[in-house]
């Protein structure tokens, strides 16, 4: 039973807002099986049926030979920078859709929703109702509207999401520091998210979530991004006393092999890098389908690079993670 | 001879600012060798007297069997927030020590500059007087307060450095996304520069630097940061097209192959990464001499981990940069 644990959906229409909300998301659907999501009145993405429909998804499950699809939404749907409200509107949204796609065809997919963690006590309440819903777990983005996924505000979001057994993706959003790249639009999702993705997860490291919440399980996407190259330098730094080490108490190393990783990296050497550093359990093989940057081939890429450590990624920890987090 | 390309000073005084720069640094002595780098009025480091003279470091030095360290200023002197003006009179006083340092055991060190990148064809101006005093290139900031470095207002400083054959140094200073980290202060240097540096060399990538400049020496410290685990994601999106392949005419991991880096890595197999992705003739050996971070034990780091290429990194690449920047 292989498993592709990082996908995205794209619900086929958004509710109408009573706002005015500049922001908000709607379809231009050009009967043809393609659509534009509108953002701003512009073009945030060009879509395809495979972003709303499960039978095109199957066709391309089929052909990569994966078994089980895990939903989860577009990030730029998470939606925190709308009051809370407006956001849990858009959460119910996106999360009915992909409870109808898992319900259209039970035995291929699984879902993973959203959540208004602008509110992280309405957040923990939405979480709840992904749990009863059946999903196995929350996307979240990189940090919340600025506020670091390290803070303690957000402590009742972990903590019913380990009461819950429910599991946290992280996802790179809107990502620190593009304006010191430049170059054409567009480059953010390619440049910038493996870092943002670091950021996040040092921010989970110095924050001490892992240590507050220690059956927590929690996925960073991307394969962690650039937190393996980072260790080196943090787990140095500790050792030297400097001032991560008054943030954590042993080695960053250590708490980075708590988190789950996917396996989207694109590089036979990146993936023997994560897997060496966090253990072949720790990781689920990801895609990114059906968005263009998708990594192609997937189950030969973890087959040809993962040696002994193949059936754990593509089916024995998704199997867990999913199977652990359902009721 | 063994070349330490990477390391930092201070020198025991500063000018006197005419004006009310609060950000202006001096130095409080303590008297014992010690003192404190003050910035705002607060303790930005603590140093001792390794940072601004020679025999304490040649002392280390012969410990660590180093023949030669290349001088070059400490990052937050670069001081890119002042006017052109103001910031030339720091360039000159910091380039004037380093200088004297040189001059006072020339066999064992050669000097790196600091010049107004807030003001390019002021810096081009100063290059030209580190290239007259003897000096093998110019320490540059990771970003120009918040212009990018591929921005092409930098020009016509690259073009004199290439002219000049003087080398480039990028530093990671004032780094993007700590604020989505939070955690204790003094985080930034050791969460964040390697990822600061991953978005300058992204900028010099999209930006076409080194397509525009092809024969100029730049080189990434920390061994480019997190650059090596980004290039698989760049080349993937190079090759489906997708933005990034408007902005370079050749794969990603081309153009980072035209950089040099410093060793300043912690770990075996991120040295490793480092030299099958560039080659070991684009790699020397750094250190952050005499900071808290610095590489310890560095020889011995690099002959245990990079098999054949040790005498290229140790000796050959440093000395061919140092001696081809040489009038």
């Amino acid at each position: 039973m292989i498993v592709d644990f990082h996908t995205h959906i794209v619900p086929d229409a958004f509710p109408a807002t009573g706002g005015a909300e500049v922001l908000w998301p709607s379809m231009k659907h050009h009967g043809d099986g393609r659509a534009d999501v509108m953002i701003a009145g512009k073009v945030y993405r060009k879509i395809d049926e495979r972003s709303w429909a499960v039978a095109p998804r199957m066709v391309d499950m089929d052909r990569d030979g994966i078994d089980v699809q895990v939903l989860s939404p577009m990030p730029e749907l998470l939606s925190y920078w709308f009051s809370p409200e407006d956001g849990g509107v858009i959460c119910d949204a996106v999360n009915g859709h992909i409870n109808a796609m898992v319900a259209d065809a039970p035995t291929r997919f699984r879902g993973i929703g959203m959540v208004p963690m602008q509110d992280p006590k309405l957040a923990a309440t939405h979480l709840k109702k992904l749990h009863d819903s059946g999903m196995i777990g929350a996307l979240i983005g990189s940090h919340i509207e600025g506020l670091p996924l390290g803070d303690a505000s957000l402590d009742p979001f972990y903590q019913t999401a380990q009461d819950l057994g429910m599991l946290v993706m992280v996802h790179a959003m809107h990502p620190a520091g593009m304006d010191r790249v430049g170059g054409p639009a567009g480059l953010a999702g390619t440049v910038a998210f493996p870092l943002e993705t670091a950021l996040a997860a040092s921010s989970l490291i110095v924050g001490g979530v892992m240590e507050r919440f220690s059956d927590l399980k929690l996925m960073l996407c991307h394969g962690g991004g650039a937190l393996m190259s980072l260790l080196p330098r943090l787990d140095f730094a500790w050792h030297k006393g400097m001032s991560i080490a008054s943030a954590v108490s042993v080695p960053p190393s250590e708490i980075a092999r708590r988190f789950f990783f996917d396996s989207i990296v694109y590089s036979d050497d990146s993936l023997n890098t994560l897997i060496d550093r966090v253990g072949g359990d720790r990781v689920v093989m990801g895609t990114d389908y059906p968005f263009a940057i998708m990594q192609t081939d997937p189950v030969n890429f973890i087959s040809g690079a993962s040696a002994g450590h193949a059936p754990a990624i593509l089916a024995g920890t998704p199997f867990d993670l999913a199977r652990k987090t359902r009721i």
